[in-house]
């Protein structure tokens, strides 16, 4: 693979979001000068950031250099003076679902991994979560979320439900070719003896499923998958699932892994693909230097991998894992000797450029 | 409080249901034996073994028992082979739906109880799970399991959730109430960023609160809730919630307990009040004896609560613990000296017959 020129969008957002941008642009950086390739950042405004600057969370210009990179990278969303005001008309949260909307993102891919250096650290007992390695197909522009509500007359308040049969199916191929290149297994999780749009999933997987004979494919109510995903981790390959029961699964199954502070994620849909960390702003960390910038560096590697820089995505990897062997890791996972959000991400950088 | 004549309908339903059940009576029945009571059991078909002999999993006539009753006392319901068949138009659980809409039972109450004995059968880690103790309220009548569902002309399938400001209040009062008797902290459980039912949640709750001073009130997001029960289940005490988030969240509890078998559930409403355990109707364990009977046998408990007979309740839970303690427990608890379903409702109720 030759020297590549990519423009990345940067949108670092609220809380701690800038912070841990700064250091995964740092690797990019490093990774940019050991293999030749030029990356240029282009960082533009979104979430309660925006709101402040113009009073929308997603600017026209933000949108525009958006579709106009070749990927974007987030940082995090979202400030508590918005979530717990029921009246407030403009939220962060408007943002992202319309970034998402606007550039096609309808699937939201997330790798959860028990990294054995983490397993203290995991809510559930070792043997558990021991070699648990499972990846999420979150559906993420359909369903309630994006669905029409309002307010009736007498007072009621009214979410609506819709899936298409092309919004299930594009994410199900995407995500039965992804169980073809892991253990052949996908699991679609619905609530299909009560809901119609679940049984609308369970027909179109079950029509696409012949065309993958490799994969085998179960069926699990949602309330059951919220069970077993504690009760067993590691009987999970691909999850394929619609939008809110992602958003409430990926969560918990995230924790499973020990912290969220590790976990990436990247979004891909018809005119670009976004990656960003799966934690939150937490305003109250922002500017200690104490938030974990990995989940974000681990995102930029999927943006590597995204732009088929299958070694350096590799080596981005590597260094992260060296820097986990090693203990160079933020308080929550090091509160004996712990290192700033800078200090992990130099460190990562200096192994992506020398070497250990 | 003196001798009572109660008569109660008795759904034992499918799979290991009518195991359990037959426990259950056997305890209610030595309890009236004990304290002079007189409990007459009317035992009724609902589910797959009433579609089976009636074609529909919700007879007239079971419906009118259970009218007729002063409390339900159910086993469960539902079999494997309605649940992958998508077309199916009949199902066991449609049932259970209709009888919570036609009873008003609008509040399912559930406890969740991390018992020493168990932490070892627990997935978390010992000290995450040591000491929770919470009551989870979910809305049992509304939102989007009972919503306008079908498909489009263009193949789409919708499912709509509503919500009334009555809806809400009734439930929130029943959950304050209880939160007043505990540790006065109640949690809402809600995806108040982005759902329009959500935000009524949040304003009939606040509106509500200050009836209520003694009462701390929580707003928590569902995906975080989800992470939340998994990090740190003891900072829970009642958790108020909708409809489906209750059905995923509850779930996913109970399983941080160490068995499903141990946890009973209370459904409450307009006309009567139902009993039943959380657990499902395992058809692959019915008839062998190895059903754990002590869910529902804390479910009569709480039915003898319903009844307000406190001090008998209370002599039901300390049998129950007289078998925890000498692991007088089916295998699923007891792998090494296993006693029957038929054993341990035996000696619970020996105990409340005679004592220790
Ligand atoms: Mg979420
Ligand atoms: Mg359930």
């Amino acid at each position: 693979m030759g020297v590549l020129k990519k423009q990345i969008a940067v949108l670092a957002g609220d809380g701690i979001g800038p912070e841990v941008c700064r250091e995964a642009i740092k690797v990019l950086e490093a990774i940019g000068e050991r293999f030749g390739h030029a990356f240029t950042f282009n960082h533009q405004l979104m979430g309660a950031c925006a709101i402040e600057a113009s009073g929308t969370p997603l600017p026209e210009h933000t949108l525009e250099a958006c579709l106009e990179a070749d990927a974007i990278l987030m940082g995090a969303i979202g400030d508590p003076k918005y979530d717990n005001d029921p009246t407030a008309k403009v939220r962060p949260e408007q943002g992202l679902l319309r970034l998402r909307k606007s550039l096609g993102l309808f699937a939201n891919i997330r790798p959860v991994t028990a990294y054995q250096v983490l397993l203290q650290h995991s809510p559930l007992k070792n043997d558990r979560i021991e070699g648990a390695d499972m990846l999420f197909f979150r559906e993420l522009t359909g369903g309630i979320y994006f669905g029409e509500k309002g307010r009736n007359a007498d007072g009621s308040a009214y979410d609506h439900c819709t899936y298409s049969r092309e919004e299930i199916s594009r994410i199900a191929h995407l995500a039965f070719q992804s169980a073809e290149g892991r253990r052949h297994k996908l699991t679609l999780v619905d609530k299909a003896n009560v809901l119609e749009t679940s049984r609308l999933w369970r027909e179109v997987v079950k029509e696409i499923a012949p065309a993958y004979p490799s994969v085998v494919v179960e069926y699990l109510f949602v309330d059951n998958a919220a069970m077993q995903l504690i009760l067993n981790p590691r009987q999970f390959d691909v999850i394929l699932t619609e939008n809110m029961f992602g958003d409430i699964l990926s969560d918990e199954a995230s924790v499973i892994a020990g912290s969220l502070g590790l976990l990436p994620s990247a979004s891909v849909g018809v005119h670009t693909a976004l990656f960003e960390p799966i934690h939150g702003s937490y305003p109250q960390a922002a500017g200690k230097g104490i938030a974990n910038p990995i989940a974000t560096i681990l995102s930029a590697a999927m943006l590597l991998e995204h732009f088929a820089l299958k070694q350096e995505a590799e080596l981005v990897r590597e260094a992260v894992q060296h820097a986990l062997d090693n203990k160079i890791l933020t308080p929550e996972l090091n509160s004996k000797a712990p290192y700033t959000t800078e200090q992990v991400g130099s460190f990562i950088a200096c192994y992506v450029k020398e070497g250990a």
